[in-house]
């Protein structure tokens, strides 16, 4: 069962990617996650086709879990991700992958963002969204216990159905 | 493991009970739903302390599994559900919860109001929404297949969640 | 041209009552708001058909502007402005109203829900819902400026719709 | 007073560009609109400080009337859209712009997504998103009429506007 951290920060290697990678690690602390960093296929994400990019998706969709992370651009997540998302096919493209929205913002204005925004594309696509989304400070998220919490909570429910999607 | 169901029609035994009904029904083959129609409350929802309706907000906190279902009037769901939510406390009444939102429609324009709207009204109150929003015809519902679609699809983890929430 | 003020508390003489009318009067700095305090109605706006509630509907489909104001409950608006909302008929129940979405909350962490949830509402009814969602602190409003601020933004577009929507 | 319409569809010259010019004309008939088909941009959208990108942000602020239009992808609105909007300074970015979120899909099923989720990033922007979102079908929208009844109902609002806040 694999595990999988998607970033969709235009900025390589950012704090999104730690904090997608902490979340993932807590819910699945076993596992070592697979990072896809969106930013390294640049302009292959505005079109279809590429190898790369469709090896990305294969590795998505054979994930028993996977985070979907981004930082919070004009109050919603990135086009970066979005187009990551594109990718996949209609109302099946993730299913059986527990998918966790994830988003960090400088403050907490946008705290509603991923479930009212991110979380539907993940349904559409035929996401288990099991979990609720979770917002992050991007300044305080290595100690303020907001994962930890959150992992703690929600492991059990992550377990479960990863047997379930994957038996 | 209970089963419940939540109807949000200010009509008694509406078509939105028949569906309901249906939907935990076919989730949940093996138990008779209990139902809960909000409209039966009456004036006592539009406080706090009846105890009627503390006895069934203490219902649904103790069932494993619940539908909460609302037709869709002015392209959400109706204020005698939200009522009823908000009689449960802050971010965990529906902790351990697993809450699907299924709403009704004439026309399939509204289609994304459960996940989009009805949904996170479940999450804030720390429910485990794991499903995705069920959206039903309300004049084909009971022979389109979509009910049964949406089970077969559904409830092998709706099964996994009940174990694990419920231990 | 008249001003109208909707308060969906369900306490009386609420917060929201006092914000949304320093709201109405910052916009309309020459006109005394009407002020339609939704829990006055009771059980009446559980049904249809009761003349009062009747009244408040043409009153507020009659006024140029409308503070439609509530609480935040479960990270949303109240049932109790959903109900009232529920009285309106189909998509021309609010036609030529320009209709201003105000919530009050305890903290930063909602928002986004005006604008997300609550003026949805009001566009499906036919408002003119042309200024942004507006999300006030339940505790400082009185003095943080912020309703200042939104005012002077937004009073030359409030102005210049009254006249068109009302010659 | 200028208007633009900008289009977010990954195929050049798409339906999507022909509808939103319908729709300029429609509500601004005397005006002949500027189209930004974003798609010519290619990997310019993917960074920031492109002069050609640049260029185009800039025709954006100084309009008065701004088409922001794409399909339905993963029932929401493209990546390749919110890579421009990302493009724009924080809160004001589209300040004193009338900004119509118009998007085009196969069916009614995701009607809801121009008010639910293409109108608040345009709100985040400072945009003045007076008029409602426009959802039309990608295949009828050139004979059904929709854009005709829609631009009827909303062009002395959006007259109104740009005298406004270009005066």
């Amino acid at each position: 069962m694999t595990v999988t951290v998607v970033v969709g920060n235009p900025k390589p290697a950012s704090r999104t990617l730690t904090a997608a990678t902490l979340v993932a690690k807590a819910l699945r602390p076993d596992a070592e996650p697979a990072v896809i960093d969106l930013v390294s296929f640049g302009p292959a994400l505005l079109g279809w086709g590429d190898p790369d990019v469709g090896a990305a998706v294969r590795a998505v969709r054979e994930s028993s879990l996977v985070v979907f992370a981004s930082p919070t651009f004009k109050a919603t997540y990135t086009g970066l991700l979005k187009l990551f998302l594109e990718q996949f096919d209609g109302a099946t493209g993730l299913a059986d992958v527990l998918a966790v929205p994830v988003m960090l913002g400088a403050g907490p204005a946008h705290a509603l963002a991923p479930d009212l925004l991110l979380k539907p594309v993940l349904v559409e696509l035929g996401a288990t969204a099991a979990l609720p989304g979770l917002y992050l400070s991007d300044s305080t998220f290595q100690d303020d216990g907001v994962i930890d919490r959150y992992a703690e909570r929600w492991r059990p429910v992550a377990q479960a159905l990863e047997v379930v999607d994957h038996a």
